[in-house]
């Protein structure tokens, strides 16, 4: 069993006398065994007088009268007009995806897990998720229905609102991806063109369409939720594989379908899932 | 310097025959010596055809002839109608937020920048994530311009969308939070029921409210972005501090100030956060 994640001395900043000077304080004593250079408040309200004074003599001001910093000063940003967002900038941060990747030890990426209800999505997400968490790994499940209770509560199941639900999950999935984590998406996504604008918006090989191609009598037959009934009843308008269609991938990364008439179980889904990152190299920084 | 994560063997699932066989594959010589538990390609298709032999035999076939699966069958899910969204169910993920905290030894929060144009919160948010990472925490940014290039390009400046700006910047937040992530959202955001309502989605205490309380003046001689001269001439309409109103917090947890008219550093904002974070437990399991 070999260590992971460790902590390293701070690198922020090694310019600055203030901060060398931290390394000095001591917090409590639990602290302080953990984290000997962090300082507490009142340790920073002295620092924060200390430099006061010291900008107060004219060492370290800036021409706003503002504390001089070992932050780098960055450039003028460039304002642009982002659909309907006027005038704004992008802010880089210093600490980036591969940084975080090191920190994590795997590749951020999305998992974009598609399919008819009742193929077995969540079940897929759910098992990959205790895996890889069982090994180590960050992930983070968004599932479609999930993700409804919140950030897509506005959006009903027309198809403009299914094709903005899956735009937002994937925006928020990249967002996860850059964060290093691997993020698995969980939801029908029927349509071709949505699946496929998502893919556009992450870096090359970083998105993994895992297809659940289980058919439509399986997933029927299974009808976990009761919405095949629904459906059929006509008291859900507009259900994909009911009265409406789903497009299935053209080139996915990771076919699922049954064998000889038989599903695959959860357990090999997720080791089919699992034995691709592995070989893809995500489960390394 | 202590070891921080590290990858245990998989839990996963200790009941399953064709898991418990896993440990005896073997993959590529690198990897075998990473995690000798995982099976390749190839020995899972030899996996999932031994659990096909055992299925045909029916010791494994659920009703809906899938094959038997370790992962525990969930009772049926509720169906609920949230907002538009329609019989949506909420699927739990056996991986919750303790599972994940445990594995980045830190607890998810969301630390909520807010304050005028030029007052500092992109610059004290790279720094917070730049000293977190140094310190082995994963914190990742919602820079309120950046999610304005990706998933909100959709939305303008007026009233209604800047609300719904700050909602889903709120909603994301929380989703990082629930995967352990220190999650720094920086943008002006200068209604209070704004800031407030991203308050309520989050569970108690891990909602952070900075509020930099920098001069309009100073933050204006700043004018990093060339915003406030756009404002002052009329060019852009509804600029907070300029035709628009900043509704301060009225009890934020940290709030930075000018103390003798000398605004704290960037090294001293970052400290002033990270020792409160220190302090109230969340950079600890």
């Amino acid at each position: 069993m070999s260590s992971h994640l460790f902590r390293p001395q701070p690198l922020f900043p090694a310019s600055s006398e203030i901060v060398q000077r931290d390394y000095s304080f001591r917090l409590s004593a639990a602290t302080a065994v953990a984290r000997p250079w962090f300082p507490c408040h009142r340790q920073i309200q002295a620092m924060a007088a200390t430099e006061r004074l010291g900008s107060r003599n004219g060492e370290a001001l800036t021409p706003n009268g503002d504390c001089d910093c070992s932050i780098p000063e960055k450039s003028a940003p460039v304002l642009t007009n982002v659909g309907k967002s006027t005038n704004v900038a992008w802010h880089e941060c210093q600490v980036g995806k591969l940084e975080k990747q090191k920190l994590l030890k795997q590749k951020g990426c999305v998992i974009w897990i598609t399919g008819l209800s009742g193929s077995g999505k969540s079940t897929l997400a759910c098992g990959l998720s205790r895996e890889l968490h069982a090994l180590g790994y960050l992930s983070y499940v968004l599932d479609g229905d999930n993700i409804r209770h919140g950030l897509n509560k506005d959006l009903s199941f027309n198809a403009e609102d299914r094709a903005e639900n899956i735009r937002r999950i994937g925006e928020v999935a990249k967002l996860f991806a850059d964060a290093g984590v691997i993020c698995i998406a969980s939801l029908i996504s029927p349509y071709r063109r949505d699946r496929d604008a998502c893919r556009c918006m992450l870096p090359d090989a970083t998105f993994i369409e895992v297809y659940l191609d289980i058919p439509l009598e399986v997933c029927e037959s299974r009808d976990a939720k009761g919405l095949y009934k629904l459906a059929r009843a006509g008291k859900i308008k507009g259900f994909t594989g009911v009265d409406d269609p789903y497009e299935p991938p053209l080139n996915c990364e990771i076919l699922v379908r049954p064998i000889d008439g038989v599903c695959p179980s959860p357990v090999i889904m997720c080791k089919q899932v699992i034995s691709y990152l592995d070989e893809k190299g995500f489960l390394e920084a």
